[in-house]
């Protein structure tokens, strides 16, 4: 559970001792407490003459209470800014740096030809060393699916390449991230850029984002409580990052069912006692569970949220794997999951608007040894989201992802050292995650302003190296 | 350019010392020679009673002339292959296993639900132990993104997981891969099970291939020299990898032209000469290089297969790079490739059936510490493939990609050592990949059978731990 390197690496002698060996140094991560603002720092602007979101970033920045500044390359954003009611101003003088800065956002939305690409570079190469630690760096595009010819498709494909090696690159726990935003989704943006660029994406990085078109437009919402009012299910809940996501869920405001085994209902009740909450005991991977779900939703008048984190490993090579352990993991970790949102959907038992949260893993993405029953529950949980979402989006209903990597829990502090300490540091952040993270993450997911998120697949894991 | 230890551990006091040491002990990849067989050993087919394939399958193996056995799960195969005039007979007796196989093939096409994956796992675990060195897997499934319903969708793109966990278990230079065959593209298959079962995709584990519909059916082939009377450009065929590919085509009956920078002219004239091809010198970043090119073309009769390999690295980090190093990556390794390939298609100077192949790279999957130009330009060309690949699909041409790893070559040679050694065994094959391999996915892109495959990108890299 605790990191004890992280530790020693940031006391006064230890940081000493870890330069001098050259041994890794990692940065203590910033996390979200109740009260702070979305960021504590300036965001620096950059862009292209064709950038299209300024109108709506200035609107967003305007409701963050953000102070921007722009880079020589974007002079419009003052005029922009300005019209927003934003106080702005220029980054630097001449060709020499300006402040240290909190946060960059490029807009690329305009960018329609690789040949342009210079203005990342120049936008990037003058600010690079100026993002202060745990800074936040987001490039903005278009889907390239979308887009209206291959070039333009092309070039806005080709951000990914750039920012997964920014966030490779930049270190000091900054984490870079792509959000494509879809023609018209500019109003479902706010919800995401709160998110990317506050503590609570602090394990998030190197990870691409679609935001688009939902069925209803982004309703005005208490940024301090989104989820005011909301009941939402979370399974596995008695402990780790079960836990994590109840909490979360419950300081954003939400009512939460919290849900576990019946060999957990000790634990599940401290909980859900704690957190003002329900506790609903209960074998996810029997037969009569999703009926049983149903019953259970709509006595509570519809649930607004489900996130799916209960999960299960059973690893043994596939030579070595019993039928039952084979059977247990892809049960409980996917196919039951399948049967509960199909019946909470045609029951009518989620509301209107309703969000599903499902957790994948890296093991889904990348595959891992002894873990061909994991994996493949893992990755059939991207292929339930991505194949459902289209269905849902008919309902105003969107279901989404998080999948984690190394995350600092019971169950990886009881992973052997060597191994415990490879995932700890294979990462741009040089350390695992805290469950917090995954919670924020799905929290994130689960908030009313987040209509314009589904079928997405996020990863929570300091942009592990591993990954297919 | 030789991987010293590789030698080491496969000598008999070296295979000794590192096995008591727990050193990697990675095994010598199989590679193809002229007038080898595609497989040589027994092949296992596995799959449900509402296996899809069976019929195209039977038919494949006949034109390949292997032996093939019928796992219980599949006892249909048996008069499938008789009907298809191929041998075959049950494998292994009662729940004992049988000889040992070089390959296992699933037809995974029926699942129709997650609840079905035992099927699986019973064919999985009744065999991992039994495939011999280099063996080679194929999961074949039908692409989650066609699925009629998200349940089949869903448990198509879990074999995914599966795929990858299996390729990182079975050790031993066994490679595994996931296939995809669109309905009615069974017709299409087989230069790619032919590849996939092949010495020649010895680098080659843990992909996901998609077999579509192509828009002209599959012509008769030789199949010992696919590209007989083929005219190829291949780029950058002075030296590396390059070299090797053109190889590889005039070994597979091709004329090439091979394409490098005027300062190569001595080596690229003596790779032309030994080979039967042609010398073209010529910078392709410059801006008359498309123009060139097409009347090189034209002046050819018209070229069949356009091999994008040349590409350059100009690594710093993105604070430390000049604005040169940036354009000059960009311009090589994408935006001439972009003018290239639509200059020679609008021209006609592609022939109908034309091939264009590409070079992506793990930089441009997953990022790397000082490479923004390069990863940027790599994932640009995973772009450029997947955005024309539609567009150059009604003019009957396709476009696909390989991403190598980390391949033996000078380049890789002047890395530092420690470096070199992550490089080489942070993979499933423990080992780095020869520029063979590069070559001989290329070439299987190129055949004039494959025009099932367009909008693919393949990695070559034994199955890297490093991605995205």
């Amino acid at each position: 559970m605790s990191d004890a390197y992280l530790g020693f690496a940031n006391s006064p002698i230890g940081s000493r001792i870890a330069a001098a060996l050259g041994l890794p140094q990692p940065q203590p991560l910033e996390r979200f407490a109740p009260g702070q603002p979305v960021i504590r720092g300036t965001v620096l602007l950059g862009g292209t003459a064709t950038s299209e979101l300024l109108t709506a970033l200035a609107g967003i920045f305007h409701s963050i209470g953000a102070q921007t500044l722009a880079h020589r390359g974007l002079p419009q954003w003052t005029a922009t800014a300005n019209a927003a009611g934003l106080m702005t101003g220029r980054w630097g003088v001449e060709d020499q740096p300006g402040e240290k800065l909190k946060a960059l956002v490029f807009d690329a939305s305009g960018l329609d030809d690789s040949s342009q690409s210079d203005a990342l570079y120049q936008f990037f190469h003058d600010t690079a060393r100026s993002v202060l630690s745990c800074g936040r760096v987001v490039v903005l595009g278009r889907p390239p699916e979308a887009c209206a010819n291959p070039r333009k498709a092309t070039a806005q494909r080709a951000l990914e390449g750039l920012t997964r090696a920014l966030a490779k690159e930049l270190k000091r726990a900054i984490a870079v991230q792509l959000v494509y935003v879809a023609e018209g989704a500019e109003g479902h943006l706010e919800s995401t850029l709160r998110f990317l660029l506050s503590p609570r994406s602090a394990y998030v990085s190197g990870q691409v984002v679609r935001v688009g078109g939902a069925s209803q437009p982004a309703a005005a919402l208490d940024w301090n409580q989104p989820l005011a009012g909301k009941k939402i299910l979370v399974t596995g809940a008695s402990r780790g990052i079960g836990t994590a996501i109840a909490e979360v869920m419950a300081r954003d405001g939400a009512q939460v069912i919290c849900l576990d085994v019946p060999q957990a209902q000790d634990a599940l009740l401290e909980v859900a006692t704690r957190l003002g909450g329900k506790a609903l005991a209960l074998d996810i991977g029997a037969a009569e569970a999703p009926q049983a779900l149903v019953d259970a939703a709509l006595a509570d008048g519809g649930w607004d949220v489900v996130v799916h984190n209960a999960g299960i490993t059973r690893d043994k090579t596939i030579a070595n794997m019993k039928p039952h352990l084979w059977q247990a993991v892809v049960n409980v970790n996917l196919s039951t999951q399948e049967r509960i949102n199909e019946a909470l959907v045609a029951s009518g038992a989620l509301k209107p608007g309703a969000r599903i949260v499902c957790v994948s893993s890296i093991s889904g993405i990348a595959g891992n040894m002894g873990q061909t029953n994991y994996a493949l529950s893992k990755a059939g949980v991207i292929g339930m989201v991505q194949s459902t979402a289209p269905h849902l989006a008919a309902r105003g209903i969107t279901i989404n992802a998080v999948a984690p990597g190394f995350i600092e829990t019971q169950m990886t502090a009881a992973v052997p050292f060597a191994i415990r300490e490879a995932g700890r540091r294979m990462n741009s952040m040089g350390q695992g995650g805290q469950p917090v993270d995954v919670a924020e993450t799905i929290a994130w997911f689960a908030s009313p302003a987040s209509g314009g998120l589904n079928g997405n697949v996020v990863r929570v894991c300091g942009q592990s190296l591993l990954g297919a």
